[in-house]
């Protein structure tokens, strides 16, 4: 067959050749990087999927190939068949892993004009991220994103080959499924067969994981995408891809020790680090009481210090009436921080706002006693037992939240991060994981009026809480966990209810009727009567997780065809309008609000 | 922490004891696949993932756990700790994997009670599919299903090690994205941000492949779910899970020569069988020459014979009009068929009739010539040619079909791998494959009155044909190349046109304007100026090709959670009822026909 390649097959990428090379005769094929001519001779850097190696026109060697390359411009696609050369000492390239050598070019096919690229193929980019999401077939082109790309497939694939050695079973479940209670919004599918009626798209696979344990495959998982139809922030996506697992026969300790070596073998292949195990682990209770926050950043210390049972009967009534209304007073200590200005004090009061805190009290403390706007609200004795309780020493800066435990926590703990990132606390380097345990088995919905699964409704209560499920609901610890690093979640799961009886009880502390639970789980309930194996899990999100490998601040870096915070894809313009007679085959019509 | 497992922990699983393990203490934990008592002794064939170990519970030797062992009934799910004793001589049981052992069981836990399951798990299941798909978590521990399920995953697991290995990157896209043009109804999902706009679910990750290539990652593939919402037929799902591949700087040689390895590595790994290559290779012109259809059967001969060049003029008028108006007449021979009944024959012509055959004309050679209803129309030179032709020898059975080119193929191929059913002429252990090439690139669609794309638009017309595409568009042959594997399609692709022009002037060929084009296609326009390599790919089919692999005749036997020819899931009973609520969200109204 004919065709542009011809017989020219390619002997190598473009970052692999060296020195030793010298003499070789090679077809290169890829971008033109770069046209500099210098002397009637055309150098071009020339960038594949490899590297970039530097190729040579000379009129005098090829006349031909030299007259061919007049049009060449950025971003061309060619094939080269040449030889390798050393390069001139005084042209030798340390900066370039092919830097040592040139291509002296003895044939040229040029596969493929271009335009002028929107914005140069390069890591340092000008032009705005939606240019970049728009123009997505350049912005991939772009080395930094290549690597990300690639690190990412690296990634998978050390994800399933220790998970395929471990006997976990790789298998599909369904996308057009039905709408699972995961909390949040679900993605329909309207049903053309089956009008009226809808699909959801899966929130997660958690349903059908556990129906596969059920069945007896004990060792899933699945690299998996999966939708939610939230609002989005910063790092959230409307499809993301979980890495989902489940195993039957185990506790929690067996899928910690598995997920940890799944961890330590990731980034050992992706980053050559080398992850230490087992993690640390922290009750929910503890990490509240001393982070704040259920996904504590261990990298710096500056923990929480509540000081309730010490402010609650002193003169300063703002924080005694928060005690004596069932809140909470917590303090931090930045410190050496006691040169922090007005404005900078004023900038975090802002900034615990955010997290609704109503104020940021402070303490500056000095060689001769305490300079605060509250300093004159307590005793000396108050003052000297707060001053052991936080640890204060001369140059410290101490700051207070006085609020609901809810509220006190988060903007504390939030605060916290925020200082340490101020401070340069730091090291980007380091990667201190931590697995959070026995969280609340339910929360309290005060806009619902009633109680919420905090994990979901699948998850067991721990045993010795079960009692409480009638008498303290708020009270029943799970058996739930959430895999932290360095102060974001990157996974959570759960050991599962598989007895039918306990799974009918905690749906109906839900506050799900018998007719819409048999409704919606039915087949679960089913199922979970037919023999059931003790079983488990957990999902990573596998894009923050790639996030984290490839030290990026955005999800949008390690995602190819990512969407924006309004969910659509600049690249190919969706969502878009569907035609009526579509429509019509589906039975819906579109009905905007301000019809 | 405590749980139902305590400190047990499975040490083997129960297909792998063997007798050196005899005097060993184990744990196996898993489903009760049979119980029997015997001599006030409990014998329970005890099942999991691994197979089946006998586990017994003698009153004498553990009263606690013989006690505790008495309500057990099919599908509990036990663990147990005992130890492996030898069988006697006489319960030896050779049929097992484990049958030279069995576990003397000294403690015991119960996990979960069973109601009785509404099939016995066991492969021959007398349920119906319904019932079976109903009850999927039961009928997914039927050992044949864990093996199809199990084999599955091998095989998708040696693909991949295959592809990494050759430098190919899993790269992930979009699953809300845009309609593409792939032919088939695509699944709709309204989006709530962007009320009255859809997403389409992904027919094929085409397009976004192609913008791979031109951002340079050179070699992709992903095995991935698509969507089609097309009414179903035996073998169809409305999600398909796809081995999606493209390579950039190849020509057909190369991807062929990629995909072969592929399979050979597959069908070594899963089944242990040799696939032989290069396989070999037939144009689509010579594949409806020779067999009718464009997915040939090469197990078998028996291949179809053109007498329309004979028949034309002869006193046959049937024949001679289909001829002489552009039909077509052709022939296939059964050896030593002669006696076949006038009922055997009436079913054949039945079974060509599906395939719009008007009728089927029959010859039988007789020692003393043709017993034949058209035998009289003949002249004996006619006779004597058409005989030579046919290779007719006394004993065969010809039949015959005369008609338009399209139908006389389709009804004859379809007749002749009915025959070969029929005559038993097929060697199922048998696998031949064969490279289809050289497909049209366009077809004459009459009901639209303009072209479509036979592959779809994107596909590399053969550069020699080029001049064509204006002046005789359905004689363009194009880069397209399926592989057949025994007479089923298990992938095709193409070169893809890696020009914008000529892209530009395929579209307009299809009659798409140029609006539409740069409404629907426009990125992938815009990005084919901007440096494109040459580059091609192929798609397999996984449900099938595990199918095949798993020698089963359906792919819902290779899905874990398939759907109906109704696209619904009756396991969980999806689609299902929206809210209200939700749709409101979305903007849309169901408005049923009867409305």
């Amino acid at each position: 067959m004919t065709d542009l390649l011809g017989e020219m097959r390619r002997t190598h990428n473009c970052g692999e050749l060296r020195a030793t090379d010298a003499g070789k005769e090679v077809v290169l094929m890829g971008w033109v990087q770069r046209r500099r001519d210098h002397g009637g001779v055309i150098f071009i850097d020339f960038r594949d999927r490899g590297g970039i190696t530097q190729i040579v026109f000379n009129p005098e060697h090829s006349p031909a190939s030299h007259e061919k390359a007049q049009v060449i411009r950025s971003e061309y696609v060619l094939g080269v068949r040449g030889k390798v050369l050393l390069r001139p000492d005084d042209m030798l390239n340390d900066k370039m892993d092919t830097g040592a050598i040139e291509i002296m070019v003895d044939e040229l096919k040029i596969f493929s004009h271009a335009e002028t690229p929107v914005f140069p193929v390069e890591d340092r980019v000008e032009a705005s991220e939606s240019i970049r999401l728009k123009h997505r077939h350049l912005d991939l082109r772009r080395p930094q994103l290549q690597k990300n790309i690639m690190a990412r497939h690296t990634a998978s694939q050390a994800i399933r080959e220790y998970l395929n050695d471990l006997g976990f079973l790789d298998i599909e479940t369904p996308f057009l499924t039905k709408s699972t209670p995961e909390g949040a919004r679900d993605y329909l599918v309207p049903s053309r067969v089956s009008q009226g009626n809808f699909y959801a798209l899966p929130q997660s696979p958690q349903l059908f994981k556990q129906m596969l344990m059920i069945s007896g495959f004990e060792r899933y998982y699945q690299i998996v995408r999966c939708f939610r139809d939230e609002d989005l922030r910063a790092d959230r996506q409307p499809e993301f891809t979980q890495i989902d697992m489940e195993l039957s026969f185990v506790g929690e300790d067996d899928i910690m020790e598995i997920t940890e070596g799944l961890i330590k073998t990731v980034f050992k292949k992706v980053r050559d680090i080398d992850v230490n195990t087992p993690f640390d682990r922290i009750t929910y209770a503890e990490a509240m009481e001393r982070f704040g926050l259920d996904r504590p950043d261990l990298r710096f210390g500056m923990e929480l210090c509540n000081v309730s049972d010490i402010v609650k009967d002193t003169g300063f009534k703002v924080f005694a009436s928060v005690v004596k209304n069932g809140g909470m007073v917590k303090a931090i200590n930045a410190k050496g921080c006691i040169n922090f200005s007005r404005k900078e004090i004023d900038s975090l009061t802002d900034f615990a706002a955010i997290y609704r805190a109503k104020g940021l009290a402070w303490i500056k403390v000095k060689e001769d006693g305490w300079q605060s706007p509250i300093a004159k609200f307590f005793t000396q004795e108050e003052k000297d037992v707060l001053a052991k309780r936080i640890d204060m020493e001369t140059g410290d800066l101490i700051f207070f939240v006085a609020d609901t435990p809810q509220i006190t926590n988060e903007a504390l703990g939030q605060l916290r991060n925020e200082l340490a990132r101020r401070l340069d606390l730091i090291d980007s380097n380091t990667y201190r994981f931590v697995w959070v345990t026995h969280f609340p088995l339910l929360e309290y919905d005060e806009m619902e009026k009633r109680y919420q699964a905090l994990h979901h409704p699948f998850t067991a209560p721990l045993e010795e809480d079960l009692d409480k499920l009638d008498t303290d609901p708020l009270n029943v610890r799970s058996r739930a966990y959430d895999m932290v690093l360095n102060g974001t979640e990157i996974g959570g799961g759960s050991i599962r209810i598989h007895s039918q009886e306990l799974q009918e009880k905690v749906l109906k502390t839900l506050g799900i009727s018998e007719e819409e639970a048999h409704e919606k789980f039915g087949f679960l309930l089913d199922a979970l009567a037919s023999g059931t194996p003790p079983h488990g899990g957990l999902a990573f999100g596998f894009d923050r997780l790639a996030m984290l490998l490839c030290q990026e601040e955005s999800i949008r870096d390690v995602i190819a065809f990512p969407k924006t915070q309004k969910a659509s894809c600049l690249l190919t313009d969706a969502p878009s309008q569907a035609g009526v007679a579509q429509l019509q085959e589906l039975a819906i019509k579109v009905v905007k609000i301000e019809e």
